[in-house]
């Protein structure tokens, strides 16, 4: 146990009493949001069992809380890409970016899609040194690349995700996913969001 | 004069006759797009005098050009900064991600709002050496470093910002600014988008 | 669920099975060791409840296993370094060297000694948004400068850790893990060692 | 219109007025250099109209002058290679420094040899995003590892040169011209040089 | 000559009478040490001649000193490596960190026992510029990328040395080496270690 | 001793009987050479005891080794600084441009000058570790910042170098010894110029 006078208050932030949504802007209460904001707020709680944090913090702008969410939902629903594929490619650019709040809420959302308890863990470190198809580790290779060094990606880059197999379609999708999350891995460490504690166990238990 | 058999080849694309919207995706027929994307294009036709390609490449799929203009004309519309300062803003974060589509249409717009002809070429090399307020210098100066290291992004940050007299909104929208293109520079870069040639000597006029 | 014929493949490794020690050199049994490896290796499998895998593999090499381990035992034993304090160490410079095995094996360790669940995501995502005492964000700005810019580190920084109240001996033992560390980080990644699956969700659970 | 009190200051930097040769060392008068420098700038003078601002800065040390332009004329006199080959090394290598002076001042000469008006602004950019012969691309890949990372060109880097079909008399006056630039690039935003006002706009006019 | 006040005091340290053995921390005399480290001190001191200030600066730490000489001698005594080979993988790794009492101390060593005297200047400022055979090359390629990159290193990384006919321990103990001294260069960078007068001019004498 | 059939190839490079002044490019034999080069050549031969490899070099091309020695020579004769504090920021600049040429060619220069036999060592791997003026120091920090990042210098590092004694002039040198340099390294490594063998033991004996 430490002796530091500090410890104590560092231990706190430990307590299931959780973390605010964000620490940088202050944060509306839900009942004074705007109507549509309200519903779509109180349908992603019902499917969670709580509240995610980014629904409390976007609603600082609604402005920006439905467009962030309606690019969010077309990013997921309208794709031939697997969920699961979904937050891989999540869980990796965030760890590029060093994103605390998407590799915890998504990193749960990869574990529970894939079904691999131990996947976001090892996309969020180093997708290299994760077990993958051809397919999914050619395309991360890509979403790394396109976060990293969004100049230097040329056709050579597309061309290997085509030899991997995807088609056209599921190239634009991989690389909007990453492009939509430097965008919310921006956000989320601009506004120092706080992920859920429900997030950080979620989905943990191997067979 | 060259004697490379392929210098001609390059010259073309030079004429007015003009670039492809983008060259990695196929761009769909104006005409074969739902109705609410048709009309969002006609009305930034009517307003620019031609059709910007960044419309016709995200015609490519629906679901993600509706989120994207939606949240792009938020942070235009509903914000307490200068559409100036929104353009220079982007410039130079366009500038940091090598991306030629936003550096020519946002330079061209930049041109314009601001009426200076000199400051987008400045930003987009450097913004370091053009002649801005303190309050412009410490919000590109975010917005560069949020762009290059978004984790290393702190409260100090945010601090220096209020220092130079910017509000908790502005400094949301500063940051979304650069966070949308982030986004937006990482999609122009994969599918190879092309500005419209107007964009290139648009409001270069000098007194 | 993914048509991709390769998915099954990427599923096994969920498996409570387990992965190998590591995959890019052979893993002698333990029975065939040195008497003083089994002996070491016996006391950390009854400590533990299992062996953890950097001990199987680290076998491959008696005589480097020997200093290895007694280096390591010396960091967390001869220190007025809170045990705590050091696994913090380790988890936020194995995080910024991408190293699977160091960031999932001490992550536990990590919770386990703070008594806090979610500080190892958060160090190893990045240190910056955790809940630290200033003594303790001290310790890893200084762990993270000295492994990634090693040659600039100067007295500065080490008056920098005075200020936050170490003594001389808390700072060298601050600047003995982190070098440690680069070492271990730099093995396990060219070893590709894997860390047992009782490490992922260890003493994550809230109170 | 922006009630930023600071953006009068901001705008008269646009004005046809024209910005001082550099901001960092005192400009002496033409007519107090010595007689071969006053020379060589009416030469330059009656050519373009104008005084390129960097005779002016370099006027500070006329023993720095004379070597300076010395050493540039014959980067563009003797050589096998077009002068709007040279130009677009020079654009590529500036954008690659970020150097204000130097993509404004040769992205003029570039449009003005290569009578491309779009191509300053695509080097100056991002050169993989321009349309460009094989040979061409080879040798700005090749200006861009010299400027970036000198250590690491080895022979490999020439031989892809000798396979674009660059004769050995081409490849020395490639990185002879990317050498300069790294120069002349860092002498520019040392002494803060200011492109004059004419370059920015020049040789724009598209057919 | 310099008019400098201060330059006396820089030329001091060019005196034969020698640097401190390390600067940011306490050096205790070597009576003052336990039996076992004083043997292993006058042992190497009996071998080079002299006492090399890495062995007094770890005497601040016994419990430190006996496992870093352990490893140590491990590494360069129970190895199918050359010597040579170990110290020219020592310099390499100690030129890209920057540290300059490994470069010092082990540029000695490595020209006494290459009895090459230009090799360790030419590692230590940039490998790529030395010539090597085949199998060297390949491991000093490798030991600078595990050394910049160690995330990035995959089994690709290992083929190559295998394709240059490495055994599986010779991989084993390039990728040690290069571990432990990214272990010392960092113990020397932080505790400010200064290279015996000794080292600089050790071994260079030409044929 | 190595079994390694290379080997021997390798250390022939060590022999006295040295290496070509550079292996890119044709050497042309000095009597061939201009009137007015074989005179620069001679005059440098004669000070020196033998021939540069640079001036060997550099007779390729005679229209580039007229200007690159003539401001060579403004450098290092017209300037305020010490001829000491000249080779001293080339040495600095040199290291990090990982030129192994100019290392240790004027490593022996700054030997030479500053009559301080390990400053060069030193210098070459990592200026933060030599005992330096604050003068010199603030010189070093500068040449530094202006070869990694030339974009980045402002005002503010000029202020610096004020605040640190240096007048008008000395910093406009400091800057073009760096730029130069910057230049020469560049020269240097894409034509692999090898120092001759008289340079690396020049000037080491300490007193």
């Amino acid at each position: 146990m430490s002796d530091d006078p500090e410890t104590d208050d560092d231990r706190t932030s430990g307590d299931r009493t959780g973390d605010p949504p964000m620490t940088n802007f202050p944060v509306p209460d839900i009942e004074d949001l705007p109507e549509d904001l309200r519903e779509r707020i109180e349908e992603e709680t019902e499917r969670a069992g709580f509240t995610p944090n980014v629904f409390r913090a976007f609603g600082y702008k609604p402005s920006h809380f439905r467009p962030f969410f309606q690019y969010h939902d077309a990013l997921v629903e309208d794709t031939p890409l697997d969920r699961e594929e979904v937050e891989m490619i999540v869980v990796t650019v965030s760890g590029v970016n060093d994103c605390l709040y998407c590799v915890v809420a998504h990193g749960a959302l990869c574990r529970f899609y894939s079904e691999r308890p131990k996947l976001a863990d090892q996309l969020a470190t180093n997708h290299r040194a994760a077990d993958l198809s051809e397919r999914r580790r050619a395309m991360l290779d890509f979403a790394v690349k396109l976060t990293e060094k969004p100049g230097r990606v040329t056709d050579d880059d597309l061309a290997a995700l085509r030899d991997a197999g995807l088609s056209d379609e599921e190239i634009w999708d991989v690389g909007s996913v990453t492009a939509f999350f430097n965008l919310s891995n921006r956000m989320a460490s601009m506004a120092d969001m706080r992920p859920n504690d429900e997030f950080y166990d979620f989905a943990r238990e191997m067979e």
